[in-house]
């Protein structure tokens, strides 16, 4: 199986709100719990209890749909709130994240890592030592992972900060947004991701669980074609309406049957008919 | 800071219904997230995204009652189905609790593990084998952990086992709870927890909210006093009950407060009525 690593801090880890998207059920998504596989559902990164949507799913969702009949893992390891000084090589946050990412690698190969940081380094002049940073973490986590050639997609900091809520505090966005631009241009093997149209949540910092799914398929757009996406995909908006439209297979049918069952919205009875019902047909 | 390491299956992690319980909200408790340590909130243990209440958050409640102004922190390791040979010292999930676990002993002193295991080896004579392997790993952690003489708590499978839902397939959970008794009875620094009167949800195999809260409150009577507990605690069903009259500290308050924003509940400008609010009051 093919991994990808999630670090970064919370637009990584999902705030969008779960009930403003359909949800992906795909049973050859995976997330990593315990140092092991489960079938994905969100919230996928729980750093916190109101984590919510956030890009891993549509990314995942997409490379499903590129690579038929096979499956792909995602680790998250993305931390709220973090600023780049606390992904130091030799941070928590850092060791975590090469500890979750080598259980993974005994069960998958790791193909790539999203990055998506930078909102608590936009204020007080911390984006002019912010490069040399994030180039150190990338070559510390690249000799780490023991993946030299490893793509990095770098997500843009939503263009909508700076205005309201909480996105006030983050005055020097633009400046940050210079820097990461720059490292994906001129490191080699990563690439950079627009927001450009993507919308937040009423804080004005963390971007809405739509603008989330389409932010994960412009991700994989980066990875897949090993390029920049410096505009937004004419077909995101067509394909995060066709979510709603895909057909679960039996083993996603019996996931979110038991999902409601486990949540207490099934009677036993009518979750044994439900799961009959679904095994007796083809 | 103190801590305590959770490990075992589905019930440990929790699957009690969150909206059949007075959420606990303490800023003395803290889970870890990413290798550090975020305020509580149910579920603890995202093992699934169908986590619900397991003991962790009364047990930890109890836990700063008995100790004013100190804080105490909750690593989640438990994973949902998982049999004891998967709880192997050379197996994943042994592996990655202890590597978990030694995240937290860079900020905390763990005092304690809290275990609940055993409806995933309650059929097919799986219980004569599984005092060996139930020694094994305890002393493979206390030797990992560095930590010869850590108390175990060790609860009872529910006594409500084999008789419907999920449950029926325990046939033989009496013959693991003999082992668990035994074990606790015989190794140092163990200690029974018993089941007595918890009820289930209505898959019949998970411990339903308020039940783990008692059981919590058990878990916690058994740690702290340092002995078996063999029969439900006399002020169990009022300490419950008190928790819901349980006054918030401001810290508390701000974090309920930012919940309900983070989740879209509130508005932005109700949101910084209410903080303003809280902050005037002392």
């Amino acid at each position: 199986m093919k991994s990808i690593l999630l670090i970064g801090q919370s637009n990584m880890a999902g705030r969008g709100f779960l009930e403003d998207v359909t949800p992906i059920y795909n049973e050859h998504i995976h997330m990593l719990r315990n140092g092991r596989w489960q079938m994905m559902a969100e919230p996928i990164n729980v750093d916190r209890h109101i984590s919510g949507v956030g890009p891993a799913a549509s990314f995942a969702q997409a490379w499903t749909e590129d690579h038929p009949g096979e499956s792909v893992g995602v680790i998250p390891c993305a931390e709220g709130g973090s600023s780049i000084d606390e992904w130091a090589i030799d941070g928590l946050l850092t060791r975590h994240a090469i500890s979750e990412a080598k259980f993974a690698m005994e069960t998958s190969e790791i193909v790539g890592i999203l990055w998506h940081q930078g909102e608590s380094d936009s204020y007080g002049g911390r984006y002019k030592t912010y490069e040399d940073k994030l180039l150190l973490l990338f070559k510390h986590l690249r000799k780490e992972l023991n993946a030299p050639d490893i793509p990095i997609m770098i997500g843009e900091l939503g263009q909508y900060l700076g205005e309201s809520g909480f996105g006030k505090s983050a005055v020097e966005y633009k400046q940050i947004n210079q820097v990461l631009s720059r490292v994906a241009h001129t490191e080699k093997n990563c690439y950079f991701v627009t927001s450009k149209g993507l919308t937040s949540n009423p804080d004005g910092i963390h971007i809405d669980a739509v603008s989330q799914r389409k932010f994960g398929l412009r991700y994989y757009e980066a990875f897949s074609k090993q390029t920049h996406v410096l505009d937004r995909l004419e077909i995101e908006d067509e394909w995060v309406g066709n979510l709603t439209k895909r057909e679960l297979t039996k083993n996603e049918q019996i996931f979110v049957q038991s999902t409601k069952f486990a949540l207490g919205q099934l009677s036993f009875e009518d979750f044994s008919i439900n799961i009959s019902t679904i095994n007796e047909n083809k």
